[in-house]
């Protein structure tokens, strides 16, 4: 034994569980009458949102909700989403945040799932939530926040007020504890639950402010569903950096506005259909602002015009990238130098990829998924991004097979093909299962989308392969068209895809209507397939 | 068993012991042309900083070195500093930095007590370090970046040459091992090695680097000597940030002032008698910058004129308070809100406090010492200052008594006598053992020595109990005056501080003369106390 592992053990005074709800009691310390909650007219400071989640944990204890026990939430971006996320954590109880677009069905899958004991549900949503909750034995409360029925036993306010506000702040006994419980939405089957550890929230809270730079002066605007991923662990990150949350119901041009000009709003993340909305928002519902609004988005990567849009407005643009199973942010797209001086089309094609590791984790590979070997880093080379490090899940709830499948060699496998450049930035190509193989070669659908949107009368597009005969696979599209433009025929699309692609890459088919959607708003490409299948 | 635990262990895909090891692997890989290291004329890459890195590794595991050896260092601040400061953890082996003013015999003690099998040593330091080597078993590696003379059997860039730049990096098995082990000072007796972990070091860095706000744009400038607890943790923070590393080989205004403005110097931290030294620097020195420059000091709090000065010159200083065993930085005078405002007498009462603790610190209180209850946060009733966290040491090398001393009561005991104000600022009074009692009443040295600077003619001041047959203690004053003011007698000292404190808080003795010091600049109060005693 090393001189080094003599009487030199870990103790109380020298080891502590990393957990978020660190967080909040130190901001609720050092920073007790800064505002840490905007929701309308209501202001919490740090030392009463600190109260108010004590309550909360004193109130769930109460109702026997203990170390292991799933606390399950159904709000809009409110402060009580944000209370549940330090107060089950600090019960060393587990919070699972439920999609608020999820069906009756959906959502009863969930809470039988997830064993839920108590629910906390929006009013609002209480027409899916009402026949979900049907024959459970669940408490449920009521966040009466903006209207709505009535299903539970007793409103939120009052469930608080029953509470403790001295109730004790305990971390968890061991920091690979869970704390969070998200269902992926499941473009096909059943959703699976991907577990949070209290350790890599911990890690990832901290990624984020560094990555994006928060700090006390922080007003971060929540047009991110809270639900997504804890929202990204901003949740967790803007408290660490005793910022200011700045709640938000709904996500719409004017009170986002708003709130940028009210509150001085600082940074914000997004879906790009939030971007759209800020680009395309009426005169009306604009405000003038000076700061310049940090945002970054995810999910897709942010097309020229956006960017070039967006900064005219007065936001500086981020990509990233990130699964429920990584937290949200796994990679992001890092500034350069010299990125700013390149032409905007330059500067949007190196912003599209995705990136780098975020600090915290550790590293984001493009493997070959047959060897486990690192593609060649010539932009070209298809391989799988795989990722490993603190910031990934502990695993899917009662699901050894699919974690053990997700984990396979030591790396978690995203499921996302991707080539790594050159310089070390990952760029997506396509998922695993949207990659189409005709006659041996792999087209990546993703490639010809970005064609399709180019076409002018095209206003969301889709393509997914189409079992062929002679080629094995061949690319099909399905294409909405923009309200009011002339009608395009098929044969003009496959035209427009023939000029600006390889030929083997066009659609042979095109299919015009409305596409298929996840209740997070994407495509069901597994729909598209069967339809393409005929 | 909680469903949460059933099939969801660690694995490498979600958990990687905490190291700053791989702070340097992710810059390198994401900043590989980016200027790491500044030395003189000197520049290396991220890329080259992580190849040379690899290179030193791979030298010292040829000789010799692996998990839980000691490698020495005795350098100022240059490039092979931060190399080994990355080398020796990849290894699994500990670093101990040598403080340059060290003579052979404590030298020599603590390359005994850690039993060191490797030294590298700046040849600038051969007169101190040829003697503590003689007779011991250890491989010596001359630094050569100044001359001097020349001791060991190779050169430090020869060293590298025989090294592998594509050693393997690898992380620690375990973030609880040691990574660094640093002597303290010892104002008595034999210094202690406190031992650091990786988890700690880790955590430690990406609370500088939150706390100060690094980030890639950031240049910092060593004039805090990397020896002192491996520079606050500043060695890994720039890098985990991708900053940029300006070495600093002599603390002296012109090359400071040079580096600020040649390089763009965004951050840097010293001593106060580093803040004095650019405040009363020559004009000859001086050089126009335009950024503002942060700069954070403590082990003493920064008096009014300092901070004055220093603003006006174009620094924002921040005070912060930590021990080698809390890896450096633990609490700081965080801004608030309103700060600024504030007339500069009352600004300076404020940021003469030491603060709140940093982010990755669990806890820093104010105890009783006895009852281990909390003091009163009134700003007067007196404890002691304790830490608890992920970021303070394994403990005291070889020595469990003293660990155990240090953590008694699941707390790390400062030693440092303190107040809590009502808005959570802990401010120091004394250290513990320089604490006066006289007829029952504590007096804090720290106080009389306040009054006694801001007497004109006072340089410096210290003050230790003298034992008294009716008092039990009394206050005795140390003096020096400043060079060319006129004599100033015992009688005109007691009188001052008759004007300005309570009479029982005056010294009845003041002695005039130079003031014995540690090689770190600290007042030897030991031998002061002695002195006192007649």
């Amino acid at each position: 034994m090393s001189i080094f592992e003599q009487d030199l053990d870990r103790g109380p005074a020298n080891h502590v569980p990393l957990s978020p709800v660190s967080f909040l009691t130190r901001s609720a310390r050092i920073y007790p009458n800064r505002v840490a909650v905007i929701h309308g007219e209501r202001r919490f400071t740090y030392a009463q949102f600190l109260e108010r989640a004590r309550r909360l944990a004193s109130a769930l204890a109460r109702a026997g909700v203990g170390k292991g026990d799933t606390v399950a939430i159904m709000a809009a971006n409110t402060p009580q989403m944000l209370e549940a996320h330090y107060a089950v954590p600090m019960l060393g109880a587990v919070l699972c945040c439920i999609n608020i677009r999820l069906d009756a069905a959906a959502i009863g899958f969930i809470l039988r799932h997830s064993e839920t004991k108590v629910v906390l549900t929006d009013t609002e949503f209480a027409a899916a939530m009402g026949p979900a909750v049907a024959g459970l034995s669940v408490l449920v409360v009521d966040i009466d926040d903006a209207g709505g029925s009535r299903i539970g036993s007793v409103e939120y306010e009052t469930f608080l007020e029953g509470g403790d506000p001295a109730h004790p702040v305990r971390l968890p006994d061991d920091e690979w504890q869970a704390i969070g419980l998200n269902y992926t939405s499941g473009t096909t089957g059943n959703p699976k639950g991907v577990v949070a550890h209290h350790r890599g929230a911990y890690l990832n809270a901290c990624a984020n402010a560094l990555t994006f730079e928060l700090s006390p002066r922080s007003v971060y605007l929540w047009t991110l569903p809270m639900f997504h991923c804890n929202g990204w662990t901003y949740t967790w990150a803007v408290t660490l950096a005793g910022g200011t949350h700045v709640c938000l119901r709904r996500v719409e041009p004017a009170p986002i506005f708003a709130a940028i000009a009210e509150h001085g709003v600082t940074h914000m993340c997004g879906a790009p259909v939030v971007l759209s909305m800020l680009i395309h928002a009426p005169d009306s519902a604009r405000r003038a602002f000076d700061q310049t609004v940090k945002i970054a988005t995810g999910g897709a990567a942010p097309p020229s015009t956006v960017i070039a849009q967006m900064e005219a407005m007065g936001f500086a643009v981020t990509h990233l990238y990130g699964l429920t199973e990584s937290y949200g942010p796994s990679t992001v797209c890092l500034w350069q130098p010299g990125l700013d001086e390149l032409p905007i089309e330059e500067k949007s094609a190196f912003m599209a990829r995705q990136g780098v590791n975020t600090p915290m984790l550790e590293e984001a590979v493009v493997l070959n998924p047959s060897s486990m070997q690192p593609v060649p880093a010539d932009g070209e080379a298809m391989g799988e991004l795989m990722l490993r490090g603190n910031t990934i899940m502990k695993g899917y709830l009662k699901n050894a097979a699919a974690t053990e499948e997700a984990f396979a060699g030591g790396w978690f496998h995203t499921g996302d093909l991707a080539v790594m450049h050159p310089d070390g930035y990952v760029e997506i190509k396509d998922r695993a299962k949207d990659i189409i193989i005709s006659g041996g070669e792999n087209i990546s659908s993703l490639e010809v989308e970005e064609v399709l949107y180019k076409h002018p009368s095209v206003m969301e597009a889709a393509v997914v392969a189409r079992p062929d005969e002679k080629w094995g696979e061949t690319p099909q599209a399905f294409v909405t068209l923009k309200p009011g433009v002339e009608a395009v025929t098929e044969g003009e699309i496959i035209a427009w895809c023939r000029q600006h692609l390889a030929h083997y890459k066009c659609p042979r088919f095109v299919t015009f209507g409305p596409l298929p959607k996840t209740s997070t708003g994407k495509v069901r490409k597994f729909d598209l397939r069967e339809r393409a299948k005929g």
